[in-house]
């Protein structure tokens, strides 16, 4: 006698629950076995019409969910251990649900990152979809974001605003110069690339990290504050893609955008002095790219940012903020 | 510069982190220490309209929240560990916020289960609670839905029926018989009673068990088929409130109510024949009251529900579906 719920759970969800702590999906718990680990725990949602857009494709509408919490793991040196899946409906529309659990599914085997469980519920109201992911770490050792120490270089993955500049393509806010241009922005701003890459060398080599969702202003004016210290950026070695390279000119607005635009899913880094080449080392074997922007500093002001000739950026909005 | 999310949840929901793992909150991953025990995960969201009312007391919305969760990882045999929290809410609304956050603060020390982690985003839609609980059994000891066994006896504990009866009262489709009755029974629909006390016992005695959410009638149907299993069961062991006796009179219609109604959070186990002395007893000093209600015997048949003459009961619909 399996509900509408239960028949959706199997037939889009049970594949995927390929770890024996899913229990197939039968149970109302999941488990995850004793380890000598540390779990570490984090939880993110997205709101169709808040955090992605309601023609995004339901694939790229799944990779988001999943990997905006892969992101967090991997800025706290966290190995994916697995992931719970709450989806809050209108419907089961199944031209929905079959690409959403396909992507749902490539994306936890490419990341080793099971579905052990979830809740599926309905709602009159925006698509919501919540993903709390676990990973391990050994004892200890997650890395924290309030261990920034004055003297610290701070480093930053990727590139940054590209992801900004994507939506405000999708927004009809913004041209850009090339239809590629177009494309990888946009596909910057749907499919986030969590860098689990780089877990093991933030685990192995930095004081302080947290993803950058927020806008790298605000999330490392969230890490300074929470460090109790400052800091002061190059804005000019802040890594930037080529096509946002292309779409921006010089004006402060664009800067701003960039910095403050979010979205990134990039990691930012406290690294001690004594540990940066370690840690640089440690990036290039995994082949993502870094560049350390400055350097945290003693005091409680507000980080500065620095253009070409030394002066100070002035930044009106440093991040997003849902209220 | 903290945001206006930031400062929402350091007003209101940094009190009720106070255990290490949760970091103050000011980290986005939360940590549970190693420990020889396996992890418990259980994930449940209520919506609004959906799952309470939007005339629900902010204080009940928590507890319900909370509680919903803690009701599963008590049909596990599990200890209460902690939560992680998402709100999706229209507005940072300090009427309800407040309310909400001071109840949930309360059950959290009386249920031993404090607050690690979360996430708050923005909603245009309806108001979304999805909470995540963790708890702790010993390794391999997670009591799981699928172990029922032929002969295995049907315990279900507290009373059946109540918050059906409740949500009815709510909505205006039926009259109590007293004020007193009817407070109790929307009371029982507002506020769940998970069955944490019974928890060891359920560890220690029980083969298979789950709590009943959507309906006793259908949770038992899942019990069964998870475990290929039928059962036989006296509708007239199932337990009722006084209140619930005085509501309803022996119509089908009633009956099928009390079975299917949902929201009832008791505990349903199969306890196998040699254990049911220990459970009974082990209950009894818990101090949670359980009843048998049958038997589960060999064949894939729906269970049967039989009535005062031996005459089996006909339910139309056997538990509450999203979809």
């Amino acid at each position: 006698m399996p509900s509408g719920e239960d028949d959706l759970i199997a037939r889009y969800f049970k594949p995927l629950a390929t770890d024996p702590g899913a229990r197939g999906l039968v149970d109302d718990a999941a488990v995850l076995a004793a380890s000598g680990s540390d779990l570490v725990l984090t939880t993110d949602a997205i709101v169709e019409g808040v955090h992605y857009l309601p023609t995004d494709p339901p694939a790229a509408i799944a990779r988001k969910a999943l990997r905006v919490n892969l992101s967090d793991l991997a800025a706290k040196g966290a190995t994916p251990a697995g992931f719970l899946l709450t989806l809050a409906l209108r419907n089961a529309d199944e031209s929905f649900l079959a690409p959403f659990a396909e992507a749902l599914g490539t994306d936890s085997l490419a990341y080793g990152c099971p579905l052990l469980g979830g809740d599926t519920v309905s709602t009159p109201g925006p698509m919501m979809i919540s993903v709390t992911a676990f990973g391990r770490v050994p004892p200890g050792t997650m890395v924290r974001r309030d261990a920034l120490q004055p003297g610290d270089r701070i480093v930053v993955s990727g590139t940054i605003g590209d992801a900004a500049l994507g939506l405000d393509l999708l927004q009809g806010r913004a041209v850009a110069t090339s239809e590629a241009d177009r494309a990888f922005l946009i596909g910057r701003y749907r499919e986030p690339q969590p860098r689990s890459a780089l877990a093991e060398a933030v685990r192995a080599h930095a004081r302080a990290a947290m993803d950058v969702s927020d806008g790298l202003a605000g999330d490392l004016a969230k890490m300074c504050a929470a460090s109790g210290v400052t800091a002061v950026l190059d804005a000019t070695a802040v890594p930037m893609s080529l096509a946002a390279h292309r779409m921006i000119n010089s004006s402060a607005a664009a800067l701003q955008r960039i910095l403050s635009g979010g979205d990134d899913y990039e990691l930012l880094c406290g690294v001690a002095a004594d540990q940066l080449d370690s840690f640089l080392a440690a990036a290039q074997r995994s082949s993502v790219p870094v560049a350390v922007i400055g350097t945290a500093a003693s005091g409680t002001a507000a980080p500065q940012w620095l253009d070409a000739n030394g002066c100070e950026v002035s930044l009106t909005a440093l991040s997003y903020s849902h209220f």
